[in-house]
């Protein structure tokens, strides 16, 4: 599979020049492979995320008034560098603190929290919170994965309007831990993205199968079987997030669906239409749906749903509010 | 290529449920492949497209306040019927009129034309534009093909916002064929499309290989060589758009780049890049610039490139007012 790029090296610098070019609110933050809000209201807490590169639109595109203040971006499935991380944390704080949203895989772990600890040892105030929506389970050990995948794109949605409201780094980090709890995402894909360094696919999987519960840097799933119909699939999903909420009539959600990189719209909206009769059935309140690409792995061919329990209708208001990020 | 469908034919009566059930103003006319913006202002001159499907988010997800009153789906890359169209513009005439936006293509044309005489017939004003951005060429008798791709979408917003300011009929046709003149679109492919009910490629491409000019239902382009990097295809793709515009320093444009489908974000973003350097280089003045999945054709990997000539100012206040179509 041709990649269409000059290298790889060069994609994350590409891409900041391109974003910094069409939105006059994005700027970089020196060399480094950093996007910022140059409209950020001092005021209020800078919010910070970020991840390998891959992802696309995730991070970049997630940078605005009322979402986030800063991303930063890795290489290709890599974690940020913690000095570029520590730097960017040190920019952002004008004196009111700065919240990060890390996803939750041990590589991001270690390099945001390394950057955490030295801020905080220069007296920066720093809270966090990990996304860890990811419901699937790994086939060795049925251990639930938890990796932060599509439903991290609420946390900075909806914890980036509230720290434009006026929520100090302690309400941030509560309002996190509430919506962090109440996220669940499964995904599924019926071809793995190819990796433009190899020109090789991340994982085996045969044609005609799709892989339920792959991750978002090609991680395998934990069953493959063969392809049958989209509302299939939507029937396994949905009885997975089921298992999961154990929700009852009318109960309240948000629901994302998230195209993960080379789904047609035609798919991506026929296989919503599954999702909602679905959910209809069960007689639920969508408060909220988005469909597209939200969080990316490059063209993995795929599509995964998040849903959220709404515990507080001041979540919906929320979320609702305008942003001029790229990509919500 | 598994397609995540229950069936081809299925597939746009479940976007067109999707869509209603997300979008509170959409609504499906009768049982047919319609949508319809049902906060349509009556004051003004309703606004019509469409054409076969497989282009999503074109041309259901353009529908909206200050775009398209209606849009029309046929089949995977098959014109909408003309019965179809005709019961579409009896339903949106409410004494204004209606105007109806057609990609170049015989058999749009066809069924397009045919619904317009009967309108007429039946005593109801209607006007067209054809839009015929594509500037590729027929290999086998270097004419060009002016099919209509990418750089209709303009056609949709522009227009569809100065009927919202209240242009009547005949301002509309002026205006749309000011732009329609004034817009060209030429195209890369990395990887054709599959077919849903075939499940075979729609041409062929070696593996490693990229073809120039290919069209949004599959057809093949002009010429295919060996990928070499996204800059040189950037190259190849300005230097036929500046030989169509002959461009002055400092000349207005507005700039599209158009995801065809499978083309990661990453992707996406550090060719617009490439694009942009290039540009600038000849100096000219980037009044808009958009990027995405704008009119597809299905999940082929490559990206267009369109160009408008802004030769009125208004063009780009008309461009950059809001509007609450799903896709803009």
């Amino acid at each position: 599979m041709t990649h269409i790029l000059n290298s790889l090296e060069s994609s994350v610098q590409q891409n900041i020049q391109a974003l910094t070019r069409i939105y006059p609110h994005l700027s970089q933050l020196d060399n480094r492979p950093v996007l910022y809000n140059n409209q950020h209201d001092i005021a209020t807490v800078p919010i910070l995320s970020g991840g390998g590169s891959g992802h696309e639109p995730a991070h970049f595109g997630y940078v605005g008034d009322g979402m986030l203040s800063a991303a930063i971006a890795g290489p290709l499935f890599i974690p940020p560098k913690s000095d570029d991380i520590l730097e960017t944390i040190r920019f952002l704080n004008k004196g009111k603190g700065v919240f990060v949203i890390i996803k939750n895989f041990d590589a991001d772990l270690a390099e945001f929290s390394s950057a955490i600890h030295q801020a905080r040892a220069e007296g920066i105030a720093v809270k966090y919170i990990i996304s860890h929506d990811d419901i699937s389970v790994e086939t060795s050990n049925f251990q639930v994965r938890h990796r932060g995948v599509a439903g991290t794109i609420l946390l900075h949605k909806i914890l980036g309007q509230a720290a434009k409201e006026g929520a100090d780094l302690d309400e941030l980090e509560e309002l996190g831990l509430s919506l962090s709890t109440s996220i669940a995402t499964l995904g599924v894909a019926s071809r793995p993205a190819s990796l433009p360094d190899k020109e090789q696919l991340m994982f085996e999987l045969p044609e005609k199968y799709i892989s339920y519960g792959i991750g978002i840097h090609g991680e395998p799933g934990y069953r493959t079987v063969l392809f049958e119909s989209s509302e299939n699939l939507a029937v396994e999903l949905v009885n997975k997030l089921k298992m999961r909420f154990k929700w009852q009539e009318t109960d309240d959600f948000i629901l994302l669906i998230n195209n993960l990189g080379g789904i047609s719209k035609l798919e991506e909206w026929a296989f919503t239409d599954d999702v909602l009769q679905l959910l209809d059935l069960e007689r639920l309140h969508l408060s909220f749906i988005k469909t597209g690409h939200l969080i990316t792995t490059l063209d993995m061919a795929g599509l995964s749903i998040t849903l959220c329990a709404v515990k507080d209708p001041t979540w919906i208001r929320l979320l609702i509010a305008p942003t001029n990020a790229a990509a919500w």
